[in-house]
């Protein structure tokens, strides 16, 4: 019962992380007030790199040291792991239950060394830093067998949280998220039937109506999907159609970092810099890797408290019709 | 844009209700304060029956007049409903998207005459009452042609609520829910390997390891299911297969409401009474009915606000075991 692991339901087959430890972080505890830690207190600004495991990856000035001040963005090993990086996979099972230990990396990308950066006021050079970290991230994991996919999420100003000094979480996980698999289905019967991906095929209609346009830079496009269970959910997607974030070129890294620039501004003027969470979809990895998959980024500002209905039917009631969100975000410049 | 609608997602083809008036309903704000309103201005108390419709279903003194105090318990149309009962369905298509007008029904049920009743003090009785109340509304629901799904739905103290007077949600809709949808993938899975329930299955494998059963009266049962997404989550489970909740006998009926306020009775010791959610999970009706389908009520007791890892990929991290969330329920009597 001590560690962290991975049990899945046999009605619908999704996976859970059972993680003891966390009870005891005051994030865990949805009820408890945030006590963010300030700049003296936080092992995320400089002078304090001692206090996290040693750099991963680091993009630092030229002539300072190795976990020393003079760094942009640094990315280090989580001290409260979901997942644990040591060990094999060992599967189990409990009479008719399925359940693994929670093999998988879970690593802090510490976005900017000043601590009170906001996204919105972040230049679009050091959002590039972040991307391109994210992306050397998932190119080094991708090459451990025992991973199935790597994530990027973000979340920003959520109420609970003790660090606020910009981070994100990079997760590399024995199992496909389960929406990703949702996802996958979707491609794949498209595929089948059109000979097209789904996604594509979206990209070139929202493209030609407009009315959900939010941002477009270059290659990437920012528009309010169709049908979005939250208001102002807004999806991030390459034109071009590529299943590997991996594989991004720098001048298209430089477009994304744009779109989501000029989208968290504009949700911040409008909304009034909101709580919200950046997640990257992306294929899964190694002999599990699909094709079929276009990778996006889904964002969702002040993402509510599900009651029974969400939670219980996965019927979301979203009050904002995705037009009227994109007018208004398009608006807020 | 103006009426409330459903939109389907063309990746994962999950239905959303895009609900625009709801935007200015306080409760559908999370960021807002709640303002409860007060027994003398509760549209839920006995004297103000004028103020909601008249009522659907109703149980009430043999003496005393309808739309009049005197009930027990008492159905009305929701002033603000997700669905709209007037009409017949339309579908639609924009482009490569499919949408439709949200027939279908939105019933508030009144579950006390006392403005401040709560169910960790109402008296099994009153529960009965409750549930006979949601029964006959599906019965009589179910024969509307135009719904696939009935649903009950109770969430208790969750903020930004105004409504603190003891309510629930009767929901048809001509969509079958999507949680119900991947359940229902898991049961016909389960059905074709091993010809067997598997809501049945765990059941059999709960009852006899008992480590994460919480309260059983007679014919129904209370567990921690193996792998929860949420800390405390129950599921309340009737031992004998039925995929329909409308044929439950009187007894297990009482059965049923013995182990509701026995579950919330321990979780209001053991947590202090904390916002829940309840959802009455049952299967679709009609010609979509699923016999294979086993009918059971899933208990969240404060749900969390979800962050990016949660709504973004559906992993859940759920930072209580089980076993250890059983326990402790047990034990708080």
């Amino acid at each position: 019962m001590g560690e962290s692991h991975l049990r899945k339901d046999p009605v619908t087959q999704r996976w859970v992380v059972i993680s003891p430890g966390r009870a005891e972080l005051p994030q865990a505890v949805a009820a408890d007030q945030p006590r963010p830690l300030g700049a003296e207190a936080c092992p995320f600004c400089p002078g304090h790199e001692a206090e996290t495991g040693a750099e991963i990856h680091v993009q630092r000035d030229p002539d300072s040291a190795p976990n020393r001040p003079g760094w942009h963005v640094r990315v280090v090993a989580d001290r409260h792991p979901i997942y644990h990086i040591e060990g094999g996979l060992e599967r189990s099972a409990e009479g008719m239950y399925d359940a693994m230990n929670a093999i998988g990396a879970h690593e802090i990308l510490v976005e900017s060394p000043e601590h009170t950066a906001n996204w919105a006021s972040l230049d679009a050079g050091q959002i590039e830093r972040v991307l391109r970290a994210c992306r050397e991230r998932m190119l080094d994991l991708r090459n451990d067998q025992r991973f199935r996919h790597v994530i990027w999420v973000k979340n920003h100003g959520m109420p609970g949280s003790v660090f606020h000094h910009a981070h994100s979480h990079i997760l590399a996980s024995p199992i496909v998220p389960w929406a990703i698999e949702e996802e996958l289905k979707g491609f794949s019967s498209h595929l089948r039937w059109k000979e097209r991906c789904v996604l594509c095929d979206i990209l070139k209609q929202e493209v030609t109506d407009g009315r959900r346009l939010v941002v477009r830079e270059g290659g990437v496009v920012g528009f309010a999907p169709f049908a979005p269970r939250f208001a102002y959910e807004t999806w991030i997607v390459p034109v071009e159609h590529s299943h590997d974030f991996t594989g991004t070129r720098p001048a298209l890294l430089r477009d994304l970092a744009r779109v989501l620039q000029g989208l968290i501004r504009r949700t911040q003027r409008f909304l009034g810099d909101p709580p919200f969470s950046l997640v990257l979809h992306a294929s899964p990895v190694g002999e599990y890797t699909r094709e079929e998959y276009h990778w996006h980024l889904e964002f969702v500002p002040r993402p509510p408290q599900l009651a029974g209905l969400e939670w219980g039917t996965g019927i979301h009631i979203n009050p904002v019709p995705p037009e009227l969100a994109a007018e208004r975000l398009r608006g807020a410049v």
